[in-house]
């Protein structure tokens, strides 16, 4: 279980793997295999030290798929997690001492971050991963070293993106209606949006375009469809 | 000149800051103490081995203020370079002998930026810094390590925040000219706008309210004055 001499012990990566269903965001926790002594299940965000020789990309990449299987997913770097202490939390002594080589090196964890429709990943589970799931965000439980706070960097990250205008194009159909889209909004700001208030947004919206035509094969009145466009530089 | 036993070789910080002088934008370097061998100059960003005991940002003040002996600056991290070849190049090699315990370490950098008015910052030098001084953005000559990447990836966040109208409140005086709001984004992007199309963007921007004042004192004919308001959140 310990790691190779190739292992750099004093940096990690740690991946937040958000998944959109349409109603709710999600993310994607691995549970820990048990290190023996242990009895309480331990939660975490899939991640793991760096290899001597590897980018801290492909680190993540690499990470990733084998903790989750998952791979091919655009990871974008957000955060460097450094705090002296981060690793030092009593919870995490026996995951250490089984795992780890050094488990009282500092270790300074990169972040990244995606955003996927969650129905094209189905994770499975690797290395340490004894299982790998989507969780509602509004129900995660007590989790590894920082992930809580890690996760909690990367919503507001995510926050800040939407509130710029720049994710969504590949979350919803090619065409598709304000409800949808104003579903995805609610599932990221985690809150109910005005329907009026938020028609009147999009209408601001340089990269959300109105077509000519209506949604088929619905038994209600058929709602106006949309699509996204390419941001125009503004200046 | 090697550091203490307290220094963790594997992680540094790096600082890039930026100064507005009304007209250009310029970055800090320092020039670094010869290793006594080299005869050439070298140049580099504030940068040092962050301390096993202090988080991140506790280090990237410390080591800009040991370095140019500025402090006080809101400093936000941008990003972490880890690339495992980024301090082995052979210009480094005598330098990484002189100041470093292990200079075959890899050293993954937290880089870390700021933007200043430059006439309320003069740098000073310290530590393994002979000098410091602004340097225009277009004259920017080889640096060490992987510092002209780092800057480069620093402007290229620079550009995004303004294009998403986040900088500039403090950079220009309460009450301004579109010429004056004009050279600062002409300093960031780095290119001539033209007016005509400047003053019609301005004119979208929720975040530049016009007053109902001129200048005074000017023998020219007056212009009028803008200032920034807060961005409202649009959902």
């Amino acid at each position: 279980m310990k790691p190779s001499s190739n292992i750099n012990p004093h940096v990690s990566v740690d991946c937040v793997i958000f998944g959109f269903d349409e109603n709710k965001l999600k993310v994607l926790l691995i549970e820990q295999k048990h290190p023996g002594k242990e009895v309480k299940r331990r939660f975490a965000l899939p991640g793991d030290l760096v290899y001597e020789d590897e980018g801290l990309d492909q680190a993540a990449g690499r990470v990733l798929e084998e903790l989750t299987c998952l791979k091919g997913l655009f990871l974008r770097q957000f955060y460097a997690f450094g705090d002296p202490h981060r690793a030092s939390s009593e919870k995490d002594r026996d995951w250490l001492e089984t795992y780890r080589t050094k488990p009282d090196a500092r270790v300074i964890s990169i972040a990244y971050y995606s955003l996927v429709k969650m129905e094209e990943y189905q994770p499975g589970a690797g290395s340490f991963a004894a299982s790998s799931s989507w969780y509602d965000i509004n129900e995660i439980p007590e989790l590894a070293f920082d992930h809580n706070l890690i996760l909690e960097k990367a919503l507001a990250c995510l926050r800040e993106e939407i509130s710029y205008d720049r994710i969504g194009s590949d979350l919803l159909p090619k065409k598709f209606t304000l409800s949808q889209l104003q579903r995805l909004y609610e599932a990221i700001l985690d809150r109910p949006l005005d329907k009026r208030n938020f028609r009147k947004a999009v209408k601001k919206m340089d990269h959300i375009r109105p077509l000519d035509e209506r949604q088929t094969g619905v038994s209600h009145k058929p709602a106006q469809l949309f699509r996204f466009v390419q941001n125009k530089k503004r200046i």
